[in-house]
Formats: C-alpha cells, sequence, structure tokens
C-alpha cells in the first residue's frame, strides 16, 4: 500500500466509490497472508528490493513447505529462497515446489525458486579457506537467485599474500567484493585497503579456540583500519549478499 | 503459617491448649514435605498467587513423577504444571497423573493439571519468528492452566512492520502483552512504544552468530528505549506467565 | 491520531468537507514537534499510558531546556521528568520551568513538573543497601510524579534477612514492589518468594570486582529461582517506576 | 604504481631508458612519506576512493600538524579529514593548515579541508536519540567533506515509530541511509525494512547500564532481522561516511 | 532472638507474664534499628560470628558516621570495622568515635574499633606483588580487629618461586592462609599444593591489558588443580578476612 | 622428603655414609613415579591432607585403571578417589581395583577405595534445587571418602525460604556447611548470613540462558553480601569436600 | 619470486630475452595452485621457514586428500602435514599418500610426510596433566616432521611442583620450551620462571566450569608474571611447533 | 644457588668444612632481599636470562627508589629496568640513581641503568599506527638495556600495505620481529605470512569501540592464520623485548 494507493483510495473516498467503513477495513488490510505459524509478507521484495527469504532453522518441514508454497502463489513473483533448511527439510519443499535450484552449504541447503534475471554488476565472493566454503556458497546461491553471478575466490587467506594479490585485478575491477573469513578476519582489512569499491565482510565460525566462534573475526573486521568496511553477523552469507543487492541497486 | 495462624498458637499456648515446647515444634513444620531429593513446597499458590510448577531437566522420570504425584495430593489443590519434560519424563508423570492436559514445546512438553477457573482478562502473546514457537507454546500453555486464554500472534518482527500494525487494535486493547523474540528481539520496544499496558519481554536462543544464543536480545530488550519494558530470561515463557499472573492479580 | 479521528477524516473527505490531498497531509502530521536535535512527542503519555520524560546525559543544557519548555506547552499537560540533570542541565531547565520538584539522586539530579493526581495502589521499593539510594531516590521521585505515594525500605539485604522479614506485612500487603539491589542480587528472589504482587527488579552497579559494575545481578535477577520475577536495566529506578505505572493502570 | 606504470616501466627497461636496477629501486619507492612517527600514505585516495583521513587520538598536537602539512602538501589533493581531534590538536592544524572546516563533535572536533566536489546522490543520517548528535555529526562532516549533502534526522528513536514514519517519504528516496543508534538499536532494523536501499548502522556507546558502551547496540544491529543491514563500529560515524562513499561510487 | 529466646517467649506466653499480641510484637522486633538510610545490623556478630562492618563507598560522609555511632552504641559491643573510606569519610567517623585504628589501604582507609581480644591461630597473609598491598592490608586490619596477628609476605610471585620456599616453613606451619595475587593468579595454586591447611585465595585487580581488572586471576584461582582451594571476590581484602575468622572458630 | 629427612641426609653426607653425589641423587628422588602419561604423586595425602584423586575426563580406561593400581600399590595409603568416570571408565578401574565404593553421580560416577577413618565434625550439605543433585552426591562421596558422614538438604532453594529455615537448627550446629546452587545462586548468602561456621558455595552450571552455565552463580556468590562466603569452581563439588578436609583440619 | 629472481627478470627484459608483457604475465604468477577449492601455496615452507600444512576440519576428504596429493607434487619437498584429521579424512589422505607417519591426538589424527632432517636443538614439552596429551602429541608429531626429537613431560601440574622440580635438569638445559596446560595454567609462568630459555605457552581446553574452555588459562598465560613468555592459541600445539622452528632456526 | 654450588656444598659438608645445620640454614638462603614490602631477587639476570625489571604502578615513589637502589647494590650488575614510572616515580628513582636513561612512553617513562653490552642480532619492531608509539617506545627502551639495537618502524598497518612492502628486506633479514598493533592486530599475520625469523605480537589498547580495550587485537592475534606467531598481553612491550632475549639468547 504504497503513497499513490493511498491518495487513489481517498480519492475514491471522496467520490462515493468507497464507503469510509470500508476504506477503513482496507487501510487495516495489508499484504501478508497469516498462516498461524507464520505471516508471509507478500511484498517485502517491493519495500526492500530483494527476493523473499525463509530461514528454515526452527521451522518444521511442514512450515518451510507452507510458506514457500504461500510465496510463490504469487502471480509475477520475484525470487524465493529458504536457507539452512535440511535434508528433511529439503525434501518437504521439493515436494511441493519441484523446481528449485539446490546448493549444498555444508550440513544444510540453499534453495531458490524464480531467479531473477541476470544482472551486470560485476561481484566477486573470497574467501580466507577452505572451511568458509560452505558460508559462501550460500551467499553465492542467493546471489544467483537475485541475478548476480558471482566469481568466487577460495583460500587467498593473509599467510600467504602473494595467492590474493595474483587476482588483484579481479578484485580491484568488481563493483562489489564479499570477503568471508574466520580466525583473525584479516582479509577483509587488506581487501578493503587495495579496492574503492563497497566491501562487505562476513565473519565465519571457522577455527577454534581463541576464534571463539566468529567473535574474533567479527570484532576484528569491525575495528578494521580499512576506512568504509561494513560487516554482517557470523556466518550470515545470506545477509551478505542481500547488502550486495541493496548497494548494487 | 500466616499471621493469623500464628496469633492462635500463641493465644492457644497462653490458654494452656497448646505446650511451649509443642508450640516451638509448630513454629518448626511449614508447608513442604521432603521426598528426600525434593522439599514439596504445598502453600507456593498461596504465597505467590500462582500455580505449582516443576521444571523436569535434572530430574528423572522417578523425580518428577513422585513430585507431580505429592503436589496434586494436596486436596483442593491450585494449578499444577511440569514444563520442559522429555519423552521419557512425560510417559512417568502421565502414568502417574493420567489427566493432564499436554503441549508440546519444540522438543519438550507442559504438562498441566487443575486448571484454574477462567480469567477475564485479555492477554497477548506475539512472537517475532516462526523458530520463537516453542517459547511461546510454553507460555500459553501456562497462562492457561492459571485460567487465561491468551491471543497467540506468531511472526510479527520488526522487519515488515505492517504485520504488527495490522493487529494493532488487538495489542493495544490486550490488559497484558507478552512479548516473545529473538535475534535483536526488537519487537518488544516497538510494541511497549505502542500500548500503555504491562509489557513482558522474554528473549530467545534462536538465531545464531551474533545472537549470542539469546544474549544479544536480551540485552537489547533491558535497553529498550520504550519505557517501562521489563524483562524475564532467555527461552523463560514459564516465567513470563508467572509475571502476568502477578501482574493481573 | 487514534482510530476514531481516521474514521472522522475519512468521512469528511467523503462529505466533501476535506480534500484528499489535504487529508494525505494531515495523515503525516503527527503529534511531535521537531526541534532539530529532538524530535519531542506529545502524545507519548496517552500512547505509552506513562509522563513524558527526558533522559539528560548527551544533552546540552540548553536542549534540555528547550525540550522540556516544549513539553510543557501542551495545555492540560501530563507529568513530565527529567532525570539525571546534571548541575548545570538543572540550573538551564529550572531557569525556564521554575516549578520543578528536585530529588538529588547521587551526583545528579531528577525534576519533574505537573505531577499526576495521587493514586491509591500502594507501592513498596525495597533497597539492598544503603548505596542502591541514588537509585532507588530516582525510582521514587519518577512514580511521586507518576502520583504514587511509595514507601521506601532502604538496607533489607539478605546478609541480615530479619531486616526484611521485620518488614513482610509492609511488603505482602503492597500492590507492586520495586526491589533495588546490587552485588548478587538475591533480595530480588527473596521477596518474590514472599509476596503474590508483581515483583519489578532493579539491578544495581555498586559494589567492586566480581559485581561487574550491576552485570552480575542482572544475570542473577533473570536466572532467578522464584517464578514471575520482572527485570529492568542496570541503574534504570525511571523504568521501574514506569513499569508499575504500566502494572497499576 | 598501478599496472599501466608498471607495463611501462618493463618497457622502458626493454628499451634501455630504464636501468634494472633503478627499475628495482623504483619498484620499491611507494607513494607514502616517512615521518618517522607516521608513514603518510599519498595515494589512498586513489586506491580505497575516499579522502585521506587522520585519526587523532594517540598523536601528539605536533604529529597532528605534520601529518596534515605533509598530506596537504600534494598537489590537486584530495580531501583531508582529521576526527576526533582535542582543543589543543584543533589548534596545532588550524595553524599550519588554517582554511578547514570545522565541526564540534561532543568533546572533539573534525576538520577537513579540499573538499570534494558536490555528489549529487540523496543520504540521509538517521538518529535514535539527540545524545547520539556526536556520532551523526562527525559522520555529517565526513560525507560533506567527501562532496554529499546530507539530510539529518535526530531523534527518531524506536519508542516512538510515528517519528520516523512522518519522514518515510525522504527515507525511502534516500540513495543510501545510515542509521546512528545506542541502547538497543532497533531503529536501524526499522529503517532497513522500508527502505530498499543501502542502509549502514552505526551503534553507539550512548546509554548505560546493559547497554554495555554500545556492545548491545552493536550485537543487536548485527543480529537484525532485517536483511542486507550492514554495520560498522561503535560510534564510528567516520567509518559509515566511509562506507557510503564506497557504495556510492 | 536465638532459639533459647523463642523457648522462653512462649513459656512466658502460657504462663501468662506476656501477652500473645505483645509476644508477637516481639517476634517482630528483631535486633536492628532502622536509620532511614540503613538497617543497622545489631546482632551480626552472633550470628555470622564476626565483626560489624560498613563498607563506604555509596555513603555520605554523614551515613558513615551515623552508622559507626548506632553500632558502637551497643554496650559490649564487638569489633566494629568500616572499609575503603576517603579522606572525608575516615574524617567523619574519627570526629564521632575518635578511637579507631586507621590503616592506609592504597587510596583508602579501613578503621576499627573494639578488636576483639588476640586469638592464638597463626595466620599467614602472602602477595604475588607489591601492588597488592592495599588489599593485603585490609586484609590485615580486619584481621587485627577479628584478635588475629596475622604475618604479612609480601612479592612472593611464582616468577621466583624461591622466594616463597625459603618461607615455606611459615607458610606450612600456619593454621590458615590468605593468598592475594593478580595477573595470572598462580601463587594461590602454588601455595594449595604445599600446605595441609585451609587457603582461601584473593584475586586482584592489578596488572593491566590480559588481566581484565582481576577476571584473569579470578577465573585462574577457581580454576585451580590445587584441590580445596577457595576463592572470594576481587579484592575482597575483608572477606578473606572474614572466611579465616569463620574458619578458625 | 621433608625437613627432618633433608637433615640426615646432610648429616649422613658428613659422617662419610652417603657419598655427595648420591645425596645429589637422592635430592632429585622426590615421592612421584612416572608412568609415562602420569606422574603419579605419592605424598599429596600428606602434604596437602587430603587423598589422592584422579579427575578421569581426557583419560583412557587404561590410564585410569593405571593411575589407580599405582596409587593403591602406596602401603598404609590414604583414600584414594576418581571422579566424573564414564561407563567404561567405572569398568576399568573395578576391575584392577574391585573395592572400591561407587556413587552415581549424574551420568558419571565417582569411586573410592581405603576411605579415612570416620571423623567427629558435623558437615551438611545443601542444595538449591534437585538437579543439582549430581553435584552434591560427589561431594558427598568425597566427603565420606575423607571419613565424614555429611547430611544432604535437597531443594532449599531461596523462592521458598521456609525450606531452609526449617532446618535452620542443622544448618547453624554444623561444623561447616556446603552450599550447592545453579540459577542464581542466593541461596548461599542466605546460608552464610544464619550461620557463624565456614561457608563453601559450589555454582552449578543447572538452569538455561541467562543462567551461563553456571557463571551467573558462580558471580552471585562471589559478589555476596554475605561476609566471608567463599566459593570453589562451577560444578567442583570435589574441590568443596576437600575445602572441607583443610577447614575441618 | 624473490628478489634475485626479479633482478634476473628484469635484467631479461632489458637484454631482450623476455618480452614486457610476458614478464607482467610472470610477475603476476606466483608459485601457488589453484584446485578451485584451495589454493596450495608452494612456497609457503621457504617464505616461512616451516613446512606446509594441512588443517583438516572443514574439508572433506575429498578436499583433503587433493591438497596433500599436490603438495607432495612438488620435487624436493619440505614436510608436508595434515592436523586433526577424522578417521575418513586419515583414510583419505592414507591412500593418496601411503607413507604418511600418523599419530592420534585424541580423537583425530596428524599425519606427516617427507620429515625434515634431523635438527640438533634441545626440545622439552610438558603437560600439565594427563588430559594435555592429545595437543602434547600434535605438538611433538609436528616437531618431529619439522627434524626436531622433542621430550615429552606429562603431568607435571603445580599443586605438585616436586615432580616438575625433579626433571628440572632437563627443562633448564633445553633449547626451548613448550607447556601445555589448561585450568589455571600457572605451569607455564613456574617453568619461565626457572629457565633463561623461550618458552611458548599453550592453554588447552581441558577442564570445565571456570575453566571457561581454555579462555582462563589463556588470560593467565598472557598475564603471566614471569617476563618473555608468549603465548599460541587454546590447543595449538601445531602453532607452537611451527613457533619453534622459528625461534630455532 | 645452581647445581654445582649445591654439588660443592655437600662435598663440604661431606669433608667437614662445613657443618650440617650451617648447610641447612645456607640451603634456605636464596639469593633475594625482603626489603618488607618487596622481596628483590638477585639472581633472576641469571634464571631467566635477562635484566631486573620492576613494574611501577601500584608502588610508592619510595618503594620504586628502595627496589632500584637493591637491585642496583648488587657488584656487577645485569641491567636494570622500571616501566610505566610515573613522574613522581621517575624523580624518586633518578634521585637515588641518577644515571638511568630516560624514554617517555606515552604518560609515563621507562628508565634502564647498566646496560648490557652490545648484541650483534638484527631486531625490528614494527606498529601498526602512530597511536602505538608508546607501547613501542617502551619495547625499544628494553631491548635497547638489553644489548640490542632495533630498528623502529611506525605506522605500517596493513590498510595501506605497501607502506610495509617498501621495509620487506629490512622485515625479512631480520633476527627476530616484534608487532605492534591495535584495532583488528592483522598486521602481525601479514608480518608472519612473509619471514621465516620468529614474530612476536603485541596487542595495543588503541582504537576505541569494538576494538574492546586491546581484547580484540590479542583475540585476533591469537587466531592467526600465519602459523607459529607468538603472542604477549595486551600494551606488553616489556613482555615482547624479555622474549626476544629468551629467543636471540
Amino acid at each position: 500500500m504504497d503513497e499513490t494507493a493511498l491518495s487513489q483510495l481517498l480519492e475514491d473516498v471522496r467520490s462515493g466509490i468507497v464507503d469510509p467503513d470500508e476504506a477503513l477495513v482496507r487501510l487495516r488490510r495489508l499484504p501478508f497472508v497469516d498462516l498461524g505459524f507464520a505471516r508471509v509478507d507478500h511484498h517485502r521484495a517491493l519495500r526492500q528490493g530483494i527476493g523473499e527469504a525463509v530461514y528454515a532453522p526452527g521451522k518444521t518441514p511442514e512450515h518451510c513447505a507452507a510458506v514457500v508454497t504461500e510465496l510463490l502463489s504469487e502471480p509475477g513473483s520475484s525470487p524465493v529462497v529458504i536457507t539452512r533448511a535440511s535434508d528433511d527439510q529439503l525434501k518437504a519443499v521439493l515436494e511441493v515446489a519441484p523446481g528449485g535450484e539446490v546448493t549444498a552449504t555444508g550440513q544444510t541447503y540453499t534453495v531458490s525458486w524464480c531467479g531473477a534475471l541476470e544482472r551486470p554488476a560485476r561481484v566477486v565472493v573470497i574467501t580466507g579457506g577452505t572451511a568458509d566454503l560452505p558460508v559462501a556458497k550460500e551467499c553465492e546461491a542467493v546471489l544467483r537467485a537475485f541475478g548476480f553471478r558471482p566469481q568466487l575466490m577460495v583460500d587467498c587467506g593473509i599467510a600467504g599474500v602473494h595467492r590474493l594479490l595474483a587476482s588483484v585485478d579481479d578484485v580491484t575491477s568488481a563493483d562489489a567484493v564479499v570477503v568471508i573469513a574466520g580466525m583473525e578476519g584479516a582479509l577483509a582489512s587488506l581487501v578493503a585497503g587495495i579496492t574503492a569499491s563497497p566491501v562487505v565482510a562476513v565473519p565465519t565460525s571457522t577455527g577454534y579456540g581463541a576464534g571463539l566462534e566468529g567473535v574474533t573475526a567479527l570484532l576484528a573486521m569491525l575495528s578494521s583500519c580499512a576506512p568504509g568496511l561494513t560487516v554482517v553477523g557470523i556466518d550470515n552469507g545470506f545477509g551478505a549478499a542481500c547488502a550486495l543487492s541493496r548497494i548494487l541497486g
């Protein structure tokens, strides 16, 4: 219900086409559907510029299937994505919506439907190590659903800085960069130091001990001496993809 | 042993009906029963105005069954509730007290007996997401045992604020509101900002990474800019129900 | 702008009294005043059932004076309170609004104007120690502004439990209780264990070392074994007063 | 020393214009100047697309003056900014570089020279409260130095959500938004929920107690249920301005 | 009001010497005095076996003077101690109670009156470094007030283990040992490893950085591999003295 | 190798009975046995006044069996205890040392051999709830091995304070008290407030959410307003038993 | 690509042997191989003076096998090590590279190939307890791969300090010492206090409760009063071995 | 009292030159002097291979002067260093020992006497920023006292990585490197990635917000992906110098 629609509604009231009480009801009737266990938001794509997404953990397979079904019921719908689905949840959603594109992300899956048209912006996703792959895969799958064709560079950690420098042209020519790293998370600072493009950092919970399940990488990225670096939550590859979708319009 | 009883006892001593030594013994004999592994408190309902409750984790199925049996042995007893019971514990208590009302709360169960008479106060329980359902179900089950008939609104998180606004009348007309949310817990501030009724916030451990198992939502709710919001412990749906029972008399 | 006003507005549009474009403008014109450095909210009292409050820290004396002036400009206004004002801020607000009731709260001041009519509910404010007095004084001053006449019991900490028990009748007969305690915060559990009324706990930053500036008391209160205890933020005497205002209607 | 320059150098070596040993020396000679206590980086603007910046704390007034002098010595220089300067540091830098534009940011100052040409992108900076003003002022000053003309909206916290909604058109039509908030930081989630543009959140250390000097707002923003929100460090208004400079090209 | 007194009271009621209502009043009249800002506990010494103590921070000089006066008003009183008194507080208490024994403890003072009779137990107080002296001095002053004549060994830290071993006979022959140490707090483990007597460890906030204001020493002492070591709060020399008073009867 | 033995050794050297080189060797030969994976300490009982103990986690069943065998090989040995043994470890140690007294402590076992002679001191072990039983059982089993006959009082938490008060004589007449509690740990303060005997508090990891796996109870106990309370590590029932052994001589 | 090679390349360009474009390509071609999921670094041994290492967790068995194969493909290769391999990963790497030396490290394995020539430096690895063995075994296995023949001393914890003192000659005559300890980690301070050689401390996550999964030992080691002690991450036996390799040249 | 001396003592006992009782006394008489408030350790230099050091904070100026005097009283003494001395402490020590070499380290001073003979090892000290200078100056002053002539490179932070690379030869040819950095501390990983020498990292408390007073840099350094990096405590420039003294023999 945007401003134009509101103007029209008031005009219709004035001209007698719509009754005031009816108008009041309509003002209340917002574009979501209440399934009891979820209030499915049908205009988030419009409002936030990104596709609909379902975060699977904490939902039963039946919950997942019902929400996906509802989201896909909208004609001309924008991309629909489910992240962190377990084997059971994957099976349930593919049963009700068979055409989904499935990406394995460690022990879980990202599934998408109705992928957006390809967008031209050049996006690079860089990881510090091989163990960051599940987060990178989630990020890549969501970016693909949103129409991007990201380039993935895995295992460019700072302990062997030439591995990143060898790809320096790809990095500096990208329109936006996602850096995914655990341990000390220093790769994000390094990348932000060599490019003028937006850099979104994703700390990961890989590593052990003093890595504190990703808190160390998170704090390090937030304290970066490279100005203009921004950060999303630990292991949040999905969030980084959404941030890029906002940034790249 | 309230003040009246104490006066009477002293009067009885004065009049010779009760011997001083006997009085001393009685002063010590308080209304609980020691089962060895538990001291079952038979006048908590009287003292704290809420039903008896057993927190199942850390107790054997036999412990659970014995405590429930003891609590129900009191004639004219107030509501008895057991929370977070496992499958084994559930089976054990239903064997000794078959009439319990069972509610599934994620991987555990809430069971209640001797539910209170229905109370007229209007109570609303709102969750931020679907994954908060187990905590909401525990809260709802305990509220029902205490005589309330709460209205449950699931998945009203702040990312789609119209989902809450659509139910704004239900919220503002409630006598008290429980808000259950994980992640950044902002829903509690939003609700407290639109209603003059008491709002009790329950942070949940849903989410991952920087959510820190509910600590983030907890801290956020405690730091709320909405004045007069109160908070209970992480995932403590039971506690919120008890708080409402105190508040609504 | 409540529902009645919205209905009326739409009715006026229908009947031609109000132009649709004008209606749109009015829908936007909400009851706050933008002073540039603050958006003063003129209907919070209506919406949240509590008086207007200004949190002084971080504002210049001129900011404070301007916001208080604006709040008091509303005819028939509800109570206005400023908390944690420094000497300079105190001087500034009393210059523009001389009639304020001033309460010293440690190194700062609480000032109130237009106190509400006296309300009959019995409220007790209990502290664990003498060092908790500044927080208790803030709580008491705000409660008084809201029309309550709270009874203050200072230094009832759990190390000498008879000091609380001596006042047990006052505690159990109160309609609501605020418990203010630092260190291990155990007093809140004890009070909640002996009364059926609502109990709001305020952890304080008194103490040292393992008290962690109030975090220990906060965590302890949230983990209380006394069901139905609710908690506000550290040192937040104002918040506890607001919570009681909500609870006692 | 970009790739073109490197190619030219090699070509010059091949054609005998440059001696190999001389080339080796040049490859080492990078565009910074070592002042002993600082290595001033003369091509950061080129590499990272943002102006030169000096973080004043921990530097003597003489350090500050010398670094600013060095940065401004480059002909055709990009914007130069110093942040968090104390009174002494302010005096020192204005003595050596009198034309700086000074902005008071709480107890400190931001000073800029050689501001960039005005850029057309619409930028909005929103704060939760008045106490967030110093951080917002730093962000605004740096954005202005970079050529933006940000719109500042102060005191739109979630406890009176209509204060934000009244400016909803300004928010949704902006090309990028900075949200600056302390306490529970919920404003960032709310803003990200209503706009499709990039949103950069800055947690602030305003507030007290459970706000944990900004850590609560930081964690809450990172755990936001609004997808695509990105975060910079606590009180880092400068960092948010740099992030916007990257995002808006 | 111990058990004997209670028996006697009931006997008196039975024999008609005391009226039941009067008895009820007496049961309520417990041995503390309410000064408004403090409830002074006149039988703590009896109940807890240790002298009366006043923790000065957070009290005005007038508060301190009044509480000390009240405590000393009891005829035949047990030791009275005030800890962490500032210069102003010291002056105020010595004015109303001139005979106090004053000990400087860093920036504050411990003062005691009515010291107990000398007790024969051998007590040793060991510190890791010179910077731990203020805490050791507080502990020593309180121990002296309680009748002990502790031996103080300063600067026996583990980095030069022979400094402790040289005094090993004094340590192993003591009836109880207090170990006061900051930094890594390892001295407590070492001492507990060589003596069979009770060892009470006091972590101190000396040191910097990773010492985390005493939290590191606290955690280390609690995790000691030396069985039977007990710990009190950070910098709590007073608490350690009280623990020894309990232990040594 | 105590001082007497050292004197004798030197005397023997002087008189020519022992060769200097031989003496040097003997000075090095201390009473432990190196099994390769463990250095078994044969005079800890002598030195620390408590029995030998083996902490099972992290050891293979073979390690456990070998260490227990070694400890029991000493003629006239003091009590030997193994704590937290798994089913496999239990089986292994009982095979090599069949006579052990086995106590179930939750999912693990405490086993002891060669229990000490009964000691007369009266010891009370109190728990806050039923879920604290495993820790209490470990504490009780070790105390029994050391010769004590502790009285166990389970489920005396502060929410029903009369449950503790009913046993107040048993508590105040004990020579030492162990308080085992999770959640907010307030029971320890309460107990220390009513007895003059030594009180050792054991925080437990029972509870959930804001209990932070026992950290909340730990901090609360360390911040207790009851003077002279001492604390051991989380869930460390063994440590509390050892502390009592030291305290009670 | 070291400085000599760079000089030669430029000389070759100058003399016409190498084309400038070709030179540019070569400058980019650094000695790593991109396997898609890993960028295998073929000159880390040269650059960092230590063998190649693969951290197994987070990699599939196939990943592990491919990286090991790649590393061993280099003729005349330096030592190759894989740490923390699971049973599946172990099987996969031994299949492609059968000659590896396998060491069990708790639930995982360290495997090495192409061990370096024996180096003469004397290295001692000391543990606080038996439970630290897996970390010590990892450290020992890596040290052996690097050519050292470390002496392992297990279970020398500070609670029985004579167990360490008995081996004091071995400790003080070592060229470098690794101390591996959990709980309070005090052993590291003790060792650093008796030797002039480099001491590298490894905190371990053994223990429970207040040990906080190794954080307590870590903080204690970093706060050590023994000057010159250095620390690596929790459980990082591999890191300590690498540090020794650097230190001993 | 080393092993040779012990052998000699025993030999003297055997030959009758020394009486056994006298020998016992000598064994106890270890080389420290007890000043009451400090046990000055006269053979630490011998034992730990580093000079004597006094940490000034927490000591009175008189304490400092007395300890320095005592340390310098030893004929042929090794270097004596006092760190973090305030103006008052500086004045006091220079009065009793005028020849000290004074280095300003931020608000404090490092003073040394009797500097060691120059040692040939090449040492480099690198800082991330100018604000790290005080820690670097402390490190440099202590290294100089120990006989090193360190090369200081200031402001080489990772945001402009070419500033470090320009000095890469100096770094890689050093015998040992100290890296001093705050914020995200990534510089240490980068340096350890390009050199085979020992690298000791010092996290600093510079920066603000998410830097958490140096904890972020500390955790990041401990989690470094560069193998063999070791770490000392926050701001511990002294400790890093001592570590290098151990490492370089």
